[in-house]
């Protein structure tokens, strides 16, 4: 029998739309009260208007005399205005207790009270005293250097909106007013369940087949993000009497619940299930959406109480979320306008960016696509797309956007122009430094090393042969790149052409990796040995990935033989070391920080040059000169050297 | 005898120079481990190099068959391959017991640990059972549906940096590693002393001639936005034991220690005192410093420890602040680079914005300038100041930005081009509708609405005329005018021309305020009791700035005479009643509103129509549109009508 299909698919807008109905009135959450000193960042839940003046009375906002203005008209340096200080001062904090009158002054600090029948200020600087007369050189029209009561706020007045978000700005002004305790909008409570056999909670040793629960703490802190209060439930085992029980203490406790894991048809899947049993209506809306990353998501309703299964993968979890929860959460917490006037949300700028690359999709559904943004020459951007997929946890924490492949569309092309959203509601950060090419872990000292010198950098790991073609193109600052030519028998120097100068790197050493004590490798030559391996059955190899500096040197010792494991392409050192040092293969080509950071064995094949190519109209740029600094000094050359690097 | 100076005046840069050089070597405060729940916004302290593979084990992406690829080539629909399955599945989260062989499958479920022998999983949509074999109908290569084990994070990769702020991004890649306690840099503790015999805790009664400490709730949170702890030590008053015992306890406790108030030579200055006898050298670094706002700044130091005396004026306090304290708590708290590459701070993007009036500037010191931007029908940016001076709390919440007069320049011309700067790092938002010119309460009724209805808006006061002339020149959207024009006895209409559109508003009450049982005033006729009251001495006015629709209204009844008080322009309907509740003087020119929230007397003039003008041009903007619908709505007039107006 034909095994049935995944599950029955709803068009991403519909799923929405379903989702959005059930929620309605859709709208900010009640009121509560908090102390000014803790309101920072909270949400305004109505107006203000102000119960008192500011400032409460006519403030001096000069040290000087208060004085009728019209008695110091005419007067100068060479003929000073002569007038009788009246004997009690203007004290701060305290109603003065004479008047002025004409041919009188009152001696006033600023922040003082403007005293009955003065209408202005003479500073200080331009007075003299003279026994019990002060003498002003200088005339003041009426209003001088006074701040008339409610000129800054008038009692009445509306200072503040709802739905204002409280920044240090906001709170003065509300201190200003004497207000220490203020209505906003309660924050959303989330409960956040994470289920899964597979789950462990981080901080304990990992076990073999199991994995961190990263959602619960990216989705509480995305909630915290969002304006939203998480309730952390921790893990639930894939039991339906365990789902069931926390589900119903989330209901319970929470706005909306999110549970994360469980929702394909594999033998884990039974969170869907809990919900059709335990839900009020309108229960389930939508299981199985038409996008990517997200198809298992799974949007519910108990009541008005949104309650969404989450795709297991990290990408596609914090995905969808972003894209269903998040602007449902912002609403509650009065964040985000319930009506779009523009196309996105508020402040959400769009930037368009070329794509470097063509990228198929399936078709038939909304894909989403992430990317991490360098700009060409002209500061046009440039949007290289995140290949690692929707179980990735780095491909969300990398990407400084994305965009989104229609479902009528099958492919992009390379230089087409797409539009960049947020991510998370994350601005692409302008780096000091672009790197695009192969990466290595010496590259990781330099990169630290001019953080700590506050140059900012982005590395985008293509390989040796994109980062070349990349540098050409002016899409980034530099490309790391270790390209073998044969025909001279050097690395890098022969592919610099057409304005690319070579910045010298550091030597590393290439060789073979196997698990140490394999009698197969242990203790021979490297081309001699990878040479017996290829011919030995039940030895399996793993490869590099194609256009990288080590794929190179591996097709050189394989001589064109194509052992097992010659088809699976790991994409950097680390990987490698992983495949071996785990078993899945029995030997591979790395550099020897790897077989030495993972104990392995390790047979030197040669020493190859890392180095940076960077075009020359480049060179001169702040964050290209500290990094060519940085690489020639004594201090990252040690460091390099430390790592096992031959600098 | 001459007055002494105020006190010697250091140029800004040298000031800063100064307090920097004191401090040196500045960077991050130490480590702290926090738990990974907590660590949201947190600074990393240290390189994060992950302690496992992440996976740890070799994924299925797919519910499906875990097979050899080889197994697979040349299926189809019609010729399916066809494998045995194996009795054992793959179970989530344990390490599978069998071995996938030639001519075998074993079924998986997404996420499941891929055994050993299988290098490729078929999807479980392209098979179909067969008792206990599976059929196989499409090929799959090696590797597909597979996510090796150490692809997304390898074991010793640097996944973070130094100096990485955590956002849900960060936290969730340090979750997926296993880390559940994170080191990050120590927020510097900063001391947030108010001094002053006049300041009163928010939350207490209004006193007479007493203001409300804003400063420490906004210098608190200004604390916190940079990164910083605040320890707030309350309101010490101006009695040097007092200041000394409340300094000492703060730098006890503190990193940074901020005393707002008292710099000045008024009696009240004693905080400049304290510190010179109490402070470790090098002590006081500069006391006056060549700024507007800002100048009675004192900046000193205990050791490394910085103390800063801020002014007492909020502007002054929360500009200098952000001048030349943040930058240094930033770089404690890790969020700041040590040196800067460009100009500016790391994301501080500038922009360029055309005055539309002239300024005069003091010269001889660096002068700041608050501004709210808008922008002209071309977009460009349109720089208003914000006249109300440093003593004034709202000046600073309002800004979108400022600009800088440097020291030798003593004016900038209306439509010179300036650079403006980020107020606190806050960017000016881009709101749906910018109105410019006259206010009203009833504005203020109809742009509350509009908040609900998520349209945002800005306005800025300027007067009737200043509104008519931005809204022709094309610098934001809609002007609130109320302009009467006596050759054809009508309000506004006559001031349309050029392409300008009227939005019909509302009526208002104009009128003469005075307080309730003045006899010079209670009962008469408006006009005949200005009449009197302009003639009859001791009799003080409060006049309406140049440029107001009512000051036009105040020059009609004044008829020509000039009474006392005619010199003194308030800037609002609140300013006048204010003025006259607190008797500075007796009667002004207002809306029957004013007079009503305030208990005044009223004696009516004439209703006057305050309308909205809007180009023609804009008319069909969402914001302008949506301020169109609800000024015309029942339900925004019902609430006009509630508070007074003719609607």
């Amino acid at each position: 029998m034909k095994q049935e299909q995944f599950l029955s698919v709803v068009d991403r807008d519909e799923a929405e739309r379903r989702f959005r109905a059930a929620l309605e009135p859709l709208g900010p959450l009640g009121v509560e009260e908090v102390a000014l000193a803790g309101a920072l960042g909270r949400v305004l839940a109505e107006d203000i208007a102000s119960p008192v003046d500011v400032p409460g009375f006519d403030r001096s906002n000069m040290d000087g005399f208060a004085v009728r203005a019209e008695d110091t008209y005419g007067a100068s340096e060479q003929a000073p205005r002569r007038l009788r200080c009246l004997p009690e001062p203007v004290v701060m904090g305290v109603l003065p207790v004479g008047e002025v009158t004409e041919g009188t002054a009152m001696a006033i600090p600023t922040g003082g009270v403007v005293p009955r029948g003065a209408d202005a200020v003479v500073m200080v600087e331009h007075t003299r005293l003279d026994g019990d007369h002060v003498l002003v050189e200088k005339p003041v029209t009426p209003g001088r250097a006074i701040t008339w009561a409610g000129t800054d706020i008038a009692q009445g007045e509306v200072v503040l909106r709802a739905f204002d978000v409280l920044s240090s700005r906001e709170t003065g002004v509300l201190a200003a007013m004497g207000v220490d305790r203020v209505g906003v909008v309660r924050r959303p409570r989330v409960a956040i369940l994470s289920t899964g056999d597979e789950i462990i909670r981080p901080g304990t040793p990992p076990l073999p087949g199991r994995i961190y629960d990263s959602n619960q703490v990216i989705l509480a802190d995305a909630v915290r993000e969002a304006g939203g209060e998480p309730v952390p439930c921790g893990i639930t085992p894939d039991a339906p009497e365990a789902v069931r029980a926390a589900l119903l203490d989330a209901l319970a406790v929470a706005d909306l619940v999110l549970l994360s894991g469980g929702t394909s048809k594999g033998p884990g899947d039974l969170n869907v299930q809990v919900l059709a049993e335990v839900l009020a209506p309108p229960g389930i809306l939508a299981h199985g959406v038409a996008l990517k990353p997200g198809k298992p998501l799974c949007l519910a309703a108990s009541g008005r109480k949104g309650v969404v299964v989450l795709p297991g993968f990290p990408t596609s979890a914090i995905f969808t979320f972003h894209e269903f929860v998040a602007p449902v959460l912002r609403i509650l917490a009065g964040r985000a306008r319930p009506a779009r006037l523009h196309g996105g949300e508020a402040d959400g700028a769009r930037t368009w960016a070329r794509l470097p690359v063509s990228l198929g999709s399936d078709g038939g559904r909304t894909e989403y696509v992430l990317v991490r943004l360098t700009e060409d020459a002209e500061g046009a951007a440039i949007a290289y797309p995140i290949g690692k997929g929707s179980g990735s946890v780095t491909t969300w924490s990398h990407a400084d956007g994305y965009f989104v492949i229609p479902r009528e569309v099958e492919r992009v092309e390379a230089g087409e122009r797409v539009e960049i959203l947020p991510v998370a509601g994350v601005r692409p950060r302008r780096v000091d430094l672009v790197i695009i090419g192969s990466h290595c872990v010496g590259l990781d000292v330099v990169l630290a090393r001019l953080a700590q010198r506050g140059v900012s950098s982005k590395l985008i790991a293509v390989g040796s042969e994109g980062g070349l073609a990349a540098v050409r193109r002016g899409e980034c600052d530099a490309a790391g790149v270790h390209l073998y030519d044969a025909r001279t028998d050097s690395y890098n120097t022969p592919f610099l052409e057409g304005g690319l100068v070579l910045v010298p790197g550091y030597g590393r050493l290439q060789g073979v990796v196997f698990r140490a004590g394999d009698a197969r490798f242990e203790g021979r030559e490297a081309a001699e040995a990878v040479r017996a391996a290829a011919q030995t059955p039940g030895v399996v190899m793993i490869n590099r990935n194609r256009g990288s500096g080590t794929r190179a040197l591996v097709e050189l010792l394989l001589e064109g033989t194509r052992p097992a494991g010659y088809a699976v392409e790991a994409s950097s050192h680390h990987a490698i070391g992983a495949a071996v040092a785990q078993g899945r293969a029995d030997f591979g080509v790395a550099i020897d920080i790897v077989a030495r950071e993972r104990g392995l064995g390790f047979l030197p094949v040669r020493e190859e040059r890392f180095d940076l190519v960077v075009a020359a109209s480049r060179v001169e740029r702040p964050g290209v000169r500290a990094l060519i600094d940085e690489l020639a000094s004594e201090e990252v050359r040690a460091a390099l050297r430390g790592r096992g690097l031959l600098a």
